[in-house]
């Protein structure tokens, strides 16, 4: 039997929450096309993957006053994020410790049924804008703000950062990037979330398990590095001597390529539109400028394609949020995704457990230790 | 293109750590019984898994010396493993958030080469025993006794939990429980753990994965389960009506039977003479012969065989581990795994990202919320 690396021809499991099929991307049967060109709200989005349905007005209210019933946090996680914020750490390492804290004092942590699932699925979602948003602050020598009831769920979170309410287009703009983030099939993390879930393991070890996968830099490490290298070609000041060496060099130019999608990456589009409308007349509007000649050089030199990283890069820092928070903030939307993979994964268990080639020496005999050096000598020889 | 649930027949990778071939589990080509019956030392096979081959004495000095050098634990692990202990919290979630912790609080967690991944690995494999014998001390109302540098690694870990010097039988025991769990092919934590690998995400994040999926009762989550079934039969007082009871209801009898395995575990038969010897004698004998009784009473029925956790469970017991810790000692010991496993994965990269088979509906057409409570009514019909 042939090794399939890195899984890449292999189906894991079926599914009903969301699709990549001929370049397009749909989340539960509806097109992100029909979603975002409706201007779906990022609460709705979180109903139609957890339940594989748009919400009615009930349903949804239901769920977004679940929502806002746990936004703030305990004194416990404000003093952990505290203690986590005296030295310069990485926001992911501290997102994925104290979600798993959020875990140990959820005292229902380990109940199964489903209102319980669904209260830790809520604990975890409406908390994580604000834990993000008061390590934001608290880094800056900040109070954290607290969450407000009558914003939305991505106004909320713009007003947590600085105590100022969205306009409009900003609003709009952090909504879309929520909604185009929420969920992407079997990508890296998600299968890692629904491998611990496939063991039973509870929520919080599952979210953690996908913040921890989502941290690395060929997953959503990569967003934080497109606005670096954005900042890189500013300072630089001429794009294409910039990026030619970077191809000449063999380094790899954030935001461009991705696995799946071969000729368009459905969800870079609406992310370069708000990118423009929210930088156009600001002291911003020149990184959208520059984001254009990266995208026309790239497609002209190598033929390749900017991803959702690309503009959102762009969009998040346009939105006041420091670079390395961006993954965070894909964090905190996939955690919808996250959440319904889980849901799905338990709800027709088989354990994620493959097997793998041994292809090393066999039969080896033991030699005490008091004989071995010759015996590494001639391993190595 | 067929769905291989829970990819049950795919090799998704090669490896030079571990190999499960007709029933016989060997770690890079000494088999468990080569290994076991030479008393190889857990610090031999930390050695051994992660460089493929069995350390000279000076090679084993140098790994002894970096694990004793970085076995105590900072005075903020040590304050936030006070703060989980104030009440009855789950022991592998505060695992799950203390090793995650130490990677916030470890400067160079984000170092990627050899020598810094290397001292990453170091840094978690000598400080969790230190943390989970300090986490159930604290528990405890007792303060945390410091690691002894002149013990070995399984006779510190008895060492800390009650300041006693272990017995021989005792440390040989835990040290062979510790070799026995320490590597498995592709079990779903090693699995969860290399697919945060495969993103390049940090060693921190794949061991905090593999902690987190390792906690559900399909996985490591069962040997805690065993000794509260041999408590329940204890206190049932007819092993054959409790048994029989649990069979004819369809529930799990704990420790009995294994996806990779059909006719023996090679690894329990050890456990077992390990139980044998440690109780003999003793107030804990009854817990050896009750396990006699379970797994013939099991052989007979269902024809069916222990598994690793089975004995284990009696071994860890009489130890004087509390049972709710068994699976941290499991984490203890896998650890040393999951590094060989992280470091095999990183140095031949290929992301792991499987795809799902999409089984919902299509091109759905959107539909306004204030429109939506008859449309909900027809999906549901």
């Amino acid at each position: 039997m042939a090794v399939e690396f890195g899984l890449r021809g292999t189906f894991a499991c079926e599914t009903r929450i969301s699709s990549i099929i001929d370049e397009q991307l749909a989340y539960a049967g509806y097109t992100i096309e029909e979603l975002v060109d409706h201007q779906i709200s990022f609460e709705e989005t979180i109903y139609l993957l957890w339940y594989l349905k748009l919400p009615s007005v009930s349903e949804l209210k239901v769920l977004t006053d679940d929502l806002k019933a746990h936004m703030e946090i305990s004194d416990v996680i404000e003093a952990a994020l505290r203690i986590q914020c005296r030295e310069n750490l990485h926001p992911m390492s501290v997102l994925r410790s104290t979600i798993s804290l959020l875990g140990v004092f959820d005292r229902d942590a380990e109940k199964t049924d489903p209102e319980a699932t669904y209260l830790q699925a809520i604990n975890i979602q409406a908390k994580m804008p604000t834990i993000i948003a008061a390590f934001s602050r608290l880094r800056r020598g900040l109070d954290p703000i607290p969450p407000r009831q009558d914003l939305s769920f991505a106004g909320n979170f713009i007003y947590m950062l600085e105590g100022k309410e969205p306009t409009k287009v900003q609003e709009e703009s952090l909504n879309e990037g929520l909604v185009l983030h929420a969920d992407h099939e079997l990508n890296a993390s998600t299968f890692a979330a629904r491998s611990c879930a496939s063991t039973l393991s509870d929520m919080y070890s599952c979210i953690t398990t996908g913040i921890a996968t989502l941290k690395g830099s060929l997953h959503g490490g990569a967003n934080e590095r497109v606005f670096e290298m954005l900042r890189a070609i500013d300072a630089c000041g001429d794009t294409e001597t910039y990026l030619q060496e970077k191809l000449d060099s063999k380094e790899k130019v954030m935001g461009f390529g991705h696995r799946v999608y071969q000729t368009v990456d459905p969800r870079q589009k609406y992310l370069k539109k708000k990118a423009r409308e929210l930088t156009v007349g600001t002291e911003d509007e020149k990184w959208y400028h520059l984001s254009i000649e990266v995208e026309h050089f790239m497609r002209e030199k190598k033929g390749i394609i900017p991803n959702v990283d690309f503009y959102s890069a762009t969009v998040y820092h346009s939105l006041g949020i420091e670079s390395d928070l961006f993954t965070l903030i894909f964090a905190m939307s996939r955690t919808a995704g996250w959440v319904a993979h889980v849901f799905e994964q338990k709800s027709e268990n088989t354990l994620i457990r493959p097997r793998s080639k041994y292809v090393g020496p066999m039969n080896l005999k033991f030699v005490p230790l008091e004989l071995r050096e010759n015996v590494s000598a001639i391993q190595e020889g």
